[in-house]
């Protein structure tokens, strides 16, 4: 007797085990029992998170490959494993899916989330899976921090510099991209690739943990305007950033847009995943302006005063507007 | 600025940490930031899980008490905890709202999962807040066992007895009376009880994997004759049970059914989270008749042979065919 479910199970677990990481496997009994069993590491504390990917919220069927969902949704969760400088481990992948995807569909997305599993170095652990009318995706990854070094968003003191890394609003520029041109070639384009295919900064955030060199840490999800007030919220303080030192989204070859709508962007575009965090001013010279070729720019500083503001050109402060992605919002 | 995402974050955090358990908050930097962390014993393996909980699929609004629902996704995840030998620890909560349901139904389902959470000694580590037009739950369950005592499904030996706790196919039929009479008072039916506010077996679990007692473990969720050949298959064994030996519902006060009826019950219904287990022959005078109160039954043994059968009373054994819940089947 055929058991759907079971063979599913036994699909993702064969898909994604094939190039899994012989370290962690030691360290992991896998999916095929009720639960995963997973021996953590004594230096390490254990950091939980987890995120949904819902069609018609967080893709489109019709828009977004399989392949680039797969990735796409671990790369997000283990963004906020990077997040706290940390490292990811395993995850735990629960599924539900329309019986007309359980073929191809299924087979790119376990594609695109294999290959993910093997760059980030992330096995799969368990999961669940379900019948539904709609693709709907959640994950939870494991990841761990040398004991005592996480970073939270609740740092951040008076004087210490903004950072952030990377150029912001350009997955957001991707998804204009690819809602204007849905079938053009992914290899011409970075904004359509970041928008597809984000690289969560996990390296980035390890070392900064490391070297104790940020005082707080958050991933830039929803978009900097939203998720720098949560970081200030978060530490009590307030902040003032320069419009002009925003690291601006690139336009290639596309089509010309104003300075003004990039920095709409940079302020307001969600699904970057560029790191923000904070230094204070005696570390600051230990950031350089390249970290293994990703820039790491300056855009402010922290604030005594709780209000985030945004310095204009002509040397007036504004009032930074949270506009970033909230769905009880829309 | 309200921000009704973080609003919504806040509210779940404050009903849920009402009352955490102080042993474990020391060890674990709940919701607020990009990610949990959690610290380990270091004396314990992880266990970790993840289940759907979803709208129409799993409970219906109309008919589920939201508080009943706030009970049960949490006890279900941890059943899967139990059903390892082990004690959950922490979890994180994915949810998906219609706006509607932000109000009083968010109430009710935070009471019930509150209630749960202390119970279960099992505290919110984070989670994921989205809209949606149907109400979406996934839980992951991180959980503990002594090192190396975590009880797999396929360590089950030929001539092993297998026993079941409680008794079968309750929840299932608190299912049935409650779609009869959606309005019954809860008190007087335990079946109703069962299929509302499951209790998973924390306890005798621990109790099976600290002494050392069964071979293979696992819970029943699906219905005992899918969950039966699960266990079977993975531990690459037979199994003959006798139909006899079932412990069957009892029937409490509602309308006599006949005794075929309640065999197909505690052969197939699902959602009773009792556990299955299998014991050699040489340690089965350790296992009581009741524990703590909890009947726990032989209702077969393991065989060679790769065949599930069940032994009718007139000594026919006919093959035990899966008929327990699978989602990809109906």
């Amino acid at each position: 007797m055929k058991r759907t479910e079971d063979t599913l199970v036994a699909q993702i677990s064969r898909s994604l085990s094939r190039d899994a990481n012989p370290k962690e496997n030691a360290r992991l009994l896998g999916p095929g029992d009720d639960a995963a069993i997973y021996i953590p590491s004594s230096k390490s504390d254990l950091i939980l998170t987890c995120d949904w990917f819902l069609e018609g919220a967080h893709f489109l069927r019709a828009l977004h490959p399989p392949d680039s969902v797969g990735w796409k949704c671990l790369a997000r969760a283990v963004s906020d494993i990077a997040a706290m400088g940390g490292e990811p481990t395993c995850f735990l992948l629960s599924l539900a899916l329309p019986q007309n995807c359980a073929g191809k569909w299924l087979e790119s997305f376990l594609g695109g989330l294999q290959r993910a599993s093997k760059r980030f170095n992330c096995a799969l652990a368990g999961g669940d899976t379900t019948k539904r009318d709609e693709i709907l995706i959640q994950l939870t990854v494991i990841g761990e921090a040398r004991k005592s070094t996480a970073i939270r968003r609740s740092g951040a003191r008076p004087g210490d510099l903004i950072f952030v890394s990377g150029r912001l609003g350009e997955a957001e520029l991707g998804l204009r991209l690819l809602r204007r041109r849905p079938k053009q070639p992914l290899a011409k384009n970075a904004a359509l690739r970041k928008h597809l295919y984000p690289q969560p900064r996990i390296e980035l955030g390890q070392w900064l943990a490391r070297n104790k060199l940020a005082t707080a840490l958050m991933d830039l999800s929803d978009g900097l305007s939203i998720d720098l007030q949560r970081l200030c919220k978060a530490s009590g303080v307030g902040a003032r950033i320069s419009s002009e030192k925003l690291p601006l989204p690139v336009m290639g070859n596309t089509r010309q847009t104003s300075r003004l709508n990039r920095m709409q962007l940079a302020l307001n575009g969600g699904d970057d995943y560029e790191l923000l965090f904070t230094v204070p001013r005696k570390r600051v010279h230990r950031i350089p302006p390249q970290w293994r070729g990703l820039p790491l720019t300056t855009i402010g500083e922290v604030t005594r005063t709780k209000k985030v503001l945004l310095s204009l050109p002509n040397g007036r402060d504004v009032p930074l507007a949270a506009q970033g992605w909230d769905p009880f919002r829309s």
